[in-house]
């Protein structure tokens, strides 16, 4: 087998989820949080993928950390530069929040090109992979068209991976029904413990909780 | 190259994309799902895929349709035992609102199994392809996880697609910003004419539409 892919798993240890303030206490955000957490370290390896966890605070986990305070795509592009990616030495990024992922998903990250993207729902970049050292991320706004135009920049070949699994991350009310649908792990075990169910009626699935 | 496959497309002519009437009038719905419809017809005939429509009322396309005026389920499900899907010729059912399927994506449902599911955002099922002839569907409510066990039933293997283009079907606003983002077809462009335009702020990106 292949060296583990080493791969960066941001995680935003101080203000987790806020999008789901709606539906869930700060304290419960947490808990969620590491549950996605820990679902996706647990299908990064199976996969043969080496994560380290970007916190912004250090977490008490048993995985390889780096603690950066700064905003995401300042903190990646760090660690991006410090890895100096190259096709014997890839780097993936892959978002703490994936609740669905799958190790068969993930793998579909180590597809040839020099930049591999996984598109998140709503513009984002759920997953990605790179062989070049001068490909740097921007996390803001619609960041999946920013990743192809930067690709494009430094000629690098890319490889768009169709995945719904690694598109679906849990950032809102809506997402919870997909977690709650097709999840099998952690995250989707956390939110039956925390009374969430799904409501099937007419259109969309979506969640309700009992009092 | 092999025989085509034939295809089941329903398309609710009479009342199209209810869900989408806070945005678009009637006949703009009407007229951004034709679009719709288009964008799908020449992604399933350019990946070799056979389509006839499902129409709750004539339409006057060059395709061959069937006009069936009952519900979704009850109509597919005749159009399914009329067809008598087998290994040597299956039958595919295409949602006519997948706005961003390409003939790549589409191809992925020839994959090995008795029944290859897609499912959708919100727990449903956006296409589908039987190779035995006693399955039957059921589109209420959260119909992937209603087919999984339909499959089970009849002792059907199944394969699931994981594509993320093959679940993102435009029935609410957010959707939109799903075309807008990834699109390249008649869809995409009917959405630019008709004044949208992507919002990007913080978190999702989402649509806007010109005064």
């Amino acid at each position: 087998m292949a060296d583990p892919t080493d791969t960066l798993v941001p995680f935003a240890a101080d203000r987790p989820k806020t999008r789901l303030s709606d539906v869930l206490s700060p304290a419960e955000r947490r808990a969620f949080a590491d549950a996605m957490l820990d679902d996706v370290l647990a299908a990064l390896s199976a996969a043969g993928f080496r994560p380290r966890l970007l916190t912004t605070e250090p977490t008490d986990r048993d995985v390889p950390e780096t603690v950066d305070e700064r905003p995401l795509s300042d903190a990646v592009n760090a660690a991006v530069a410090a890895h100096d990616p190259s096709p014997a030495a890839p780097l993936a990024v892959v978002m703490a929040d994936l609740a669905l992922a799958t190790p068969r998903a993930l793998s579909r990250l180590r597809a040839p090109g020099d930049v591999v993207l996984a598109a998140g729902l709503g513009g984002g970049t759920n997953a990605l992979l790179t062989r070049r050292p001068e490909f740097r991320v921007d996390y803001h706004g619609g960041s999946y068209l920013d990743h192809l135009r930067a690709a494009r920049r430094v000629d690098a070949s890319v490889r768009e991976v169709d995945s719904r699994l690694l598109a679906t991350d849990a950032d809102e009310r809506a997402d919870l029904a997909e977690v709650l649908s097709h999840g099998d792990g952690a995250a989707r075990d956390w939110l039956v413990d925390a009374g969430f169910e799904l409501d099937t009626g007419d259109g969309r699935v979506s969640v309700v909780r009992e009092g």
